[in-house]
């Protein structure tokens, strides 16, 4: 099954969260801080501005930093994605 | 009898909710997820952005993603359709 | 009598509520649902977008679902009307 | 003295409530209905959209139904006016 | 010193209050009805519509009804002035 | 140093406020008004309006008035500055 | 690891606190001023208006003033930065 969002929205995979501290302490999921960072999966076909598409800046493959708490969380196959649009992307991460 | 959205609308028809869990155990009502997934089954006639009209991307036949609780449910010769718009709908899946 | 509406707004005339379900029970008032449907009886010059006038997708004669209590109720020779824009309009049923 | 509404202003004059029901019962001040019907006394030049007039749909003499509380109350050489903008004005009465 | 608003904006000078109603009873401050005709002393350069400068329909000298409460008060050399957009003014008085 | 405002925004200088009423007395700092006078430092490149810039109507060394309350307070070396929108200066004194 | 930001967003560092006052008092951290200055590290590929790219006035490299509490906080690497729209920011600082 694939997902192809519309219009400028994006499908993210958000990151899997850093189980250890950088001192190497286990953490228990509360004090785990919310990702922000995820990995693009599909982009929709554009932007229409005064009824002109725009093609999206962001692409499959890349890895973004989007604002904590946007979008939509969807299943699909048991895999969790979030559904945002991309001007909730805040950047790319290269 | 046929129902024609206006616009950017679209009619969809909301998939049945799995009556099972993955593991084989029934779910009273109550304990079901919300279902986010839907068949397009009108489209409207497009989006006026600019005195232009602009196709919908979406189209009959389609099964889509939308928010949940967005739209408005018209019974229809006792059939339960939702009517959203286009920008209600979040992705479709192929 | 006539009513001419203005822009994109559309006179629609409710149509009666069903005094009996399928089952043939007559209903107390309060038991009916709110009727979504309704017959358009005027509609008014067109939606003026950027300057440009835009013809409106309904016409006179037509049945509409609209959203439940958009609108303002007008009263003209007794009869009751309901002014409403035509983005309060949903669908055409054919 | 004389009104020029701007732009798309309208100046109306609210009707005389009626002061009997159909059936001849002098009502109360508090019992009568709000009047909704409204004669066009002077209208602005125009709406400005995009940078250009657009001419208003009514004219002095029209009479037409208006949203009851929309509006400005003026009061010029002791007579009462409303002036209201164009959106304001659902219909016109013919 | 004189005062050149910006853009839409406009000086005016509101009319002293009638002291005195039509029968001659004078009347304290508070029961004077707040004012709501003023004189045009400036007008700005123009309401900029899609980058194009609209000329403003008022010009200095005209008598002018505006909303009550609408603007921003100056004092300039012990006189005092209210600033307000071309939008605040409901019509002009001839 | 210099401050370069950006877009629409102005650097200005509130003038001292008076210290003396009309009749010399000297008021201390809370019954003082707050002033509304100022003097334009720099301006920015202009005001983007559908792609084109638009060249703003104050320049450096005008005195303007400006709405009380608007802007950011900036202190460089020491001497304190307000940044406004240029849509926050009512009008220019002259 | 690089941070490449979405359309009208910067990238800022914003610059350390003065520890000292100009009297030479160490201040503890509550009692410092909120710093308002930062230098941009990366700027996005501009703000689309009306289906154009126009291009941010600020370029990586320069020092601005920016509104204190806006933007989105993010750690990469240990550092933290904020990421900002280019409206955020009220002025170069030259």
């Amino acid at each position: 099954m694939n997902l192809k969002p519309l219009g400028d929205r994006v499908v993210i995979k958000v990151k899997e969260e850093q189980e250890k501290t950088a001192s190497g302490i286990v953490l228990p999921g509360s004090a785990k801080e919310k990702p922000q960072e995820a990995k693009v999966i599909a982009v929709g076909s554009g932007e229409l501005i005064d009824g002109k598409k725009v093609e999206l800046e962001v692409k499959a493959g890349d890895n973004v930093i989007y604002s904590k708490y946007s979008g939509t969380e969807v299943k699909v196959e048991g895999e969790e994605y979030l559904i945002v649009r991309q001007s909730d992307i805040l950047a790319i991460v290269e």
